[in-house]
């Protein structure tokens, strides 16, 4: 698959070849920093690899490069800007990561990361650290070839991706001056099933909620009070099942109005992307695929569907062994995925009164909002986003496909929204890379070719003198 | 209320006026002994509880005290056989208690017992180490009066009533040879709301379970996966409502079965209770009280019907914020109250099938049965049963009620089906008592007053040589 076009350009070629070592080394560097942006215990480690990136960019050449302080985890920023008639792409990606838990079924240690089989094995190998690492090494590449690159470029680097991006949107907002831009090139999100090179066009939104039931002030005895009260436990359980009907539609009035109806062309689309259900199962481990809602197909609801979800449930006993109580109160973690044009805000006013109305009697419930995202969507037919399309043919030797993706980037739409430009998701990541699980990997190739990728199409963008107009985008 | 009738004997009067003081420094001795069943870095306590009891029964004048090693916590018995006329009656109380947690609900340290509002508050004030030493004081009172008791006893205090009395009854069984007696009293019930005297006629019996539903074998990010899997946490809720129909009515099939349909003169007894329902649903602080089914009051659902309850559940992210997860799995314990003449071990395996039957696609759900324990239902015209009445009457100065619990007590049943014998359920612990909660008290009104109604029943059993004969028990 791998064709690693660089006949262009044969000093690159070279430069990869003779780096080769070094640069795993120090992609092995970056993955050992302990950056979980959830955990306060690891605040210092978060400056420390801000401070690692920066040092990195200022050795390569990159300008500017700062760790930007914010109420949370700093903001790393560099840019390159002397190419005058070329456009100018933002890069982001994260170097925070998810949480390590459940610690027990790691095989090794999550921040001691180390090659088998072809993958960098580790906490933030794929998600994110592993494709913000690819961007330094191609600016790297070029810059040591070339002494220059064939377009501006802004980095943005965030340091809380994995905990909702509290402070990016303000980081934006108040440095909106020094983000002018044509496009914005985001490294998030990766291949298809197969692993087969994509660009994901779109995102699905968020609602979290969390769901409190509760009865008496404390536990009751079972035997004294079973008969007699509502058991939270039990009324939490109905109300989620209220939910959802039975076929996996969600119930929540109003739930669907301002979802925008797939068109005939995105199904038609979607329904010739190569798919083995069989793989995919076995892939995920379970004893059988459940497609969320009638009338659509598994990839249909695994992307341009909405979702609902229990992301978490407790209440009462849950140790070993016996205890008959009937619980003083019962949670559960609510989500729902978003697709365009629904609104969070405005569905967890509709979800809210909808749990209150289905609650069963003789408890208090309360729905707290947790967080909202928007949906996104980006057009495949954009100039960027072609030229990426034809990096990966260039590069790994196939046409990619153009995937929905399930997930959600807080903060992708706000590029669009807050700074007016449009998005391109080029992602490297094999879909087995256990991102947010244990055991994340990177498969090299997907490293290695990738960085080319980049190079490549930094290169095509940089003949783009008139980018700015095609896109639609702003400098201002 | 107190007239506590000692007319009969004036020097039992003077040995607990003169006593008072001792035997509150005792009762709070026997508290601070945190001997707490289920957990076993309390074993050593255990110990000390029961020597320290049988340390107490040799000093009163009781014979053959023993700690009785079994597999699990000790039986203490001993036992006072010089009234060749009278009856023999076995006395059953647990010197074990309940855990703590939560701990941070407790006003004040569970095992640093002390008087308030003339109440004893501390861990097992009321259940049962409390009602345990009113049988010690009852017995010491009448051997330092007379030099001898009315009647024989044997005391039988367990260990383990409150982790599942798993060694009692192969303790029972072993030990057949010297329990021979005419009936058995059990002093580990309470009085009716108001604190009206009180003897319990029925308990009900026990089904626990845990269900677990299992998905994937690690949690899936919701994103990508969202909308292509089954989640075990809705799964586990549909299943859980799907137990009980919206009226509260069990849904599993043949779940009623073996159900004794109340007679019209239990309900109409049931409904001459004094019972005051606002009153009640302030002292439990639910937002309104719900009978378990439809067509019975609030006192029926919550004595002589069945029940279902979850009693705890879990799965998936339960921390702060929010994680964006599948859970891999989720568990339930959920338990039935039963009552005659219900099977718990036949009702499991209904209980099992339905819920496989109800369990929707793409996830395994596993059901086990943590144990069962079989309803009671005693005769309160039994010439035991209506001495207890009248010695109440004597002692509290008003009739008393007889009620029904819902609550169980696993080796109730025991003494009947392996022993042979008749049970009377004599409790004095006031219904506000907090037992298996935080800040558990015993109205010291019905401590004092409670050992002289034992005295009264003893003196009182003492005269009924012909009791075998009327009981229908066995001396075997």
């Amino acid at each position: 698959m791998i064709t690693t076009d660089t006949s262009a350009d044969a000093a690159l070629k070279a430069f990869f070849d003779r780096t080769a070592d070094a640069r795993l080394e120090s992609y092995l560097e970056l993955l050992r920093i302990p950056s979980v942006s959830a955990l306060s215990e690891h605040a210092p480690d978060m400056v420390r690899a801000a401070r690692w990136i920066v040092a990195e960019l200022d050795r390569i050449g990159l300008e500017h490069a700062e760790v930007c302080e914010t109420a949370g985890h700093p903001v790393v920023y560099a840019d390159w800007l002397h190419a005058p008639d070329a456009p100018t792409i933002l890069v982001y990606c994260h170097y925070d990561v998810q949480p390590v838990d459940p610690i027990d079924l790691w095989e090794t240690a999550p921040f001691d990361p180390f090659v088998r089989d072809g993958r960098m094995v580790g906490r933030g190998a794929a998600d994110d650290k592993g494709q913000l690492h690819m961007h330094l090494k191609a600016a790297e590449a070029l810059l040591a070839t070339r002494g220059k690159l064939p377009l501006n470029l802004r980095f943005v680097f965030e340091g809380e991706e994995e905990s909702t991006s509290a402070n990016l949107p303000g980081w934006l907002k108040s440095n909106r001056h020094r983000l002018a831009a044509d496009a914005v090139i985001i490294s998030d999100t990766g291949f298809f099933e197969g692993n087969i090179p994509a660009i994901t066009t779109s995102l699905r939104g968020m609602l979290y909620t969390q769901i409190d039931v509760v009865g008496a002030p404390v536990d009751l005895h079972s035997g004294s009070f079973g008969g007699t009260v509502q058991n939270p436990a039990n009324a939490l359980a109905r109300i989620i099942t209220e939910l959802k009907a039975a076929d996996g539609t969600v119930r929540v009035p109003g739930f669907y109005d301002d979802v925008v109806a797939p068109t005939a062309e995105e199904r038609y689309e979607i329904s010739c992307l190569p798919f083995d259900e069989a793989a995919y199962q076995e892939i995920v481990g379970v004893p059988a695929l459940v497609a969320g809602e009638p009338g659509y197909s598994l990839l249909e609801c695994g992307a341009i569907r909405p979702t609902l979800d229990v992301n978490g449930i407790w209440g009462g006993f849950t140790g070993e062994g016996s205890k008959t109580i009937i619980p003083a109160h019962a949670h559960a973690k609510v989500s729902c995925r978003l697709v365009p044009d629904q609104d969070g805000d405005k569905l967890y006013v509709a979800f809210r009164d909808y749990v209150r109305s289905v609650a069963p009697k003789g408890v208090t419930v309360e729905v707290q909002n947790l967080g909202t995202a928007k949906a996104l969507r980006t057009d495949p037919a954009n100039p960027v986003s072609k030229a990426a399309a034809r990096a990966l043919k260039a590069t790994f030797g196939v046409d990619p496909v153009f995937i929905r993706s399930g997930g959600s980037i807080p903060v992708a739409p706000l590029f669009e929204s807050m700074l007016g430009l449009p998005v391109v998701m080029l992602g490297f990541t094999n879909p087995d890379d256990n991102a947010h699980a244990p055991n994340e990997t990177m498969v090299l190739l997907n490293y290695e070719t990738g960085l080319r990728t980049i190079c490549r199409l930094w290169d095509d963008l940089g003949t783009m003198s008139s980018l700015e107009a095609r896109m639609g985008g702003t400098t201002a």
